[in-house]
């Protein structure tokens, strides 16, 4: 038994620790504990090895990026881990089985916000680490790390961070443990991830709620504006009507297509198992892969206006607000597409109200060329621990700092992820597979040991 | 100075007293104060000379009726006076410059919730039958009192008493005093209401929220599936698409259109003072007053789903839900109204999701011929106080016991209501005009005094 699968009881009471702390970046009454993981990761890193850890503070406020670095390894690569220590919002809460971070094991599952997303994959990177260092009293390459605490907000210091190309963050390869296997015992690799353009969009009806039986008939209604705005922006179908944002899609590779048809897929347990759901929608004819990994898409995620208490108000509000986002895929840019959501949102706004569009977070879409070395290394890391060809897959979601990496340090990003499509990230009862975290720090100490 | 003129100190400090019982019917965590509301009523009633009064309770846990009655006038008729002690919910609080429940006189207005909808003109009735008993020891008709405490909320315990047509409702006209004139010192009869339906749609998607990134071009969206209804059920010119729905629909005769042509009104300053809009909307080509008193609408309320708090947060949401009502017109029926406005949601309803619809209260719209004694008499008493011509017109707003007496009773109603256009009935500020409010009960006085 090695170092790590002796401490697996350690590990798992430090990750409950990590996890007890509600760092949910979204809502600013949670920055004293936003702090106190950002503290937690730091003395973690020390704890592990590193030979420095510091805090690195953003001066317009934001959270504190984590920076740990050991560089015993002369001549070897550089390898920069990345992850976030911040979590979503936990609500509903009433949905929740147990409460959201107070972590609770049920079968080999342990439950809590951030469980899988990020702080288990983030406690990964830091125990695979610790066991080499503990075990060798080195590390076989040079290591740094770069946490970030806004990843759920959108990322603004670590971007602009980045962004200073800081000659510290110089590295060969950045590993990114916040994505998922394909399935169960299924070692996975994500090279491609959509892009993410978060809006709120608010309209002004009347300057205050109005009878609608006095005025209905000739009022404003901001909410009935949403939803003719919302509907103006995507058909039925699931298909986009903003002029021009499917021009710089990108459809994947035939090669690449094959290979996720070749995937193991049962469409009735991801349907109903999986999501909950009665059925499947979106556009007709296009795979569900190409759709969920491959196309723009449009999601309202919350609205609210007018009286929504129990019983009966017969009003009209003066204002409604949603919050809205499109997910951005091939060589689709983030300027441009803001500039044609804008447009099109204005060209649908109803007559008699205001639509005014609040830009949230902005991140570019990613594609990774899976023929380099350290996603060779990692994919035989997983294969090995799992015992399984690795397999190559996209994610629907949206890694912002993989674009930015690549495109301000010249530094790929190998996403080798342990969640499970089963986890609930970002909804009631998220769950990390225990296994997982035990095997993904193995993974990742091999993956360490290949690349030296 | 009669006894009203010598008094209105004293029916100022009794209105506030009233004004500041939080009688909310929509919240039932006031109940209780719908019942001090009640009592206070009931014993206002017996102050003002009546020989008896009552609460009527409610076997299904409805809040009381108050009934009162003075029945001393033989061979004369007897009046039915209507109105409700129950008010709106003053949400949303943070807009109010002064506290909902604390009458405050700024100006010649008194600012409260319920100040003119409708307990300012519960106490018009009450202080004019107070003020010929204490001038004459008796009245010149016979007066009744059935005072309601669920209008704001479909006012199912009146309607079910009606129904069962208890021999004491026994009358010749019905006085409704919650309607307004059409203008400031422009004395006004309404002779026609709109009925109201009033539906709760609930939207069901997956059984759990879900990441956006991960199911976004798969997964059902339920806020998204109301926008989807919604528009469907009434297009971008507030012409509605629910099929039938206008078949019932009468247009006005072209006397009244005429007569309406005829009222002064500007509309800049309806628009952007009274409505505080920026332009009116509604169907083109038919005139304002047509679409707000003669023409069925539908109005989206309140609507509520996902994630609304500060920041993004990128969920699918299992579930949404909207307030949404229409107003009927003519001789629309409201059974078949709801089976048309079911199927058009059904119709609608995307795939993905189920939609429910729930009906929380429903009136039939009601109009009356404008030539009987009793509205004559009330014109003739409106015309002595105000110094000049009684105008007629009709109300896009819905009282349904208007139908129900009509129905069930055969007592028509005089529908004579002291509002202002600026009151802000439902919502924030709501006022009445003190002189309004003095005027109001001389001129229902005056009103039984022609009667008699």
């Amino acid at each position: 038994m090695n170092y790590s699968q002796e401490h697996q009881a350690d590990f798992l009471e430090g990750l409950k620790t990590f996890l007890r702390i509600p760092s949910i970046s979204a809502l600013s009454e949670h920055k004293p504990d936003i702090l106190r993981a950002a503290e937690f990761a730091k003395n973690e890193l020390l704890g592990a090895g590193m030979t420095s850890a510091e805090l690195i503070e953003d001066a317009k406020g934001g959270n504190p990026l984590v920076y740990g670095e050991w560089l015993g390894a002369p001549g070897k690569p550089t390898v920069l881990f990345y992850g976030h220590y911040d979590v979503q919002p936990p609500d509903p809460l009433d949905e929740w089985k147990s409460p959201p971070f107070e972590p609770t094991i049920r079968g080999n599952d342990i439950f809590c916000r951030g469980a899988c997303d990020d702080k288990g994959q983030v406690y990964i990177q830091i125990k695979a680490v610790e066991s080499l260092m503990k075990t060798h009293g080195k590390l076989p390459v040079n290591v740094k790390f770069l946490l970030e605490g806004e990843e759920e907000t959108g990322g603004e210091h670590i971007e602009a961070y980045v962004k200073s190309r800081p000659p510290r963050l110089k590295a060969d390869s950045a590993i990114v443990c916040d994505t998922e296997m394909f399935a169960p015992e299924m070692p996975t690799i994500c090279i491609g991830l959509r892009g993410l353009v978060y809006y709120e969009l608010a309209v002004q009806g009347a300057d205050h709620d109005l009878h609608s039986g006095v005025y209905g008939g000739a009022a404003p209604n901001p909410i009935m504006a949403i939803a003719e705005i919302l509907c103006a922006l995507k058909d039925r179908n699931g298909h986009l009507q903003i002029p021009g944002f499917y021009d710089r899609v990108v459809p994947p590779a035939a090669k690449e297509l094959e290979a996720w048809a070749r995937l193991p897929f049962d469409e009735k347990e991801y349907t109903e198992k999986e999501m909950g759901a009665k059925e499947l929608v979106g556009e007709p004819g296009v795979p569900l892969f190409e759709r969920v990994w491959a196309r723009p898409t449009l999601e309202v995620h919350g609205i609210k206006g007018g009286f929504v208490g129990e019983g009966a108000k017969t009003v009209i509000p003066a204002r409604a607000v949603a919050k809205i986002s499109t997910r951005l895929v091939g060589d689709q840019r983030v300027d441009e597409s803001i500039e044609q959501f804008k447009a099109a949102v204005k060209a649908a706004c109803p007559k008699g109200v205001t639509a005014e569009v609040k830009l949230l977070s902005a991140g570019a879409p990613s594609l990774t060329d899976p023929d380099n070395k350290y996603i060779h290394a990692a994919a035989e890391a997983m294969k090995q621990i799992w015992g399984k060809e690795t397999v190559y897959i996209r994610s629907g979601g949206s890694i912002p700092i993989v674009g930015v990496f690549d495109k301000y340090l010249g530094v790929p990003s190998v996403m080798m992820g342990f969640g499970l499509p089963d986890d609930n990230l970002h909804a009631p009862n998220e769950k990390f597979h225990l296994p997982n975290f035990y095997r993904g720090i193995e993974t990742v100490a091999r993956f360490l040991e290949i690349l030296g």
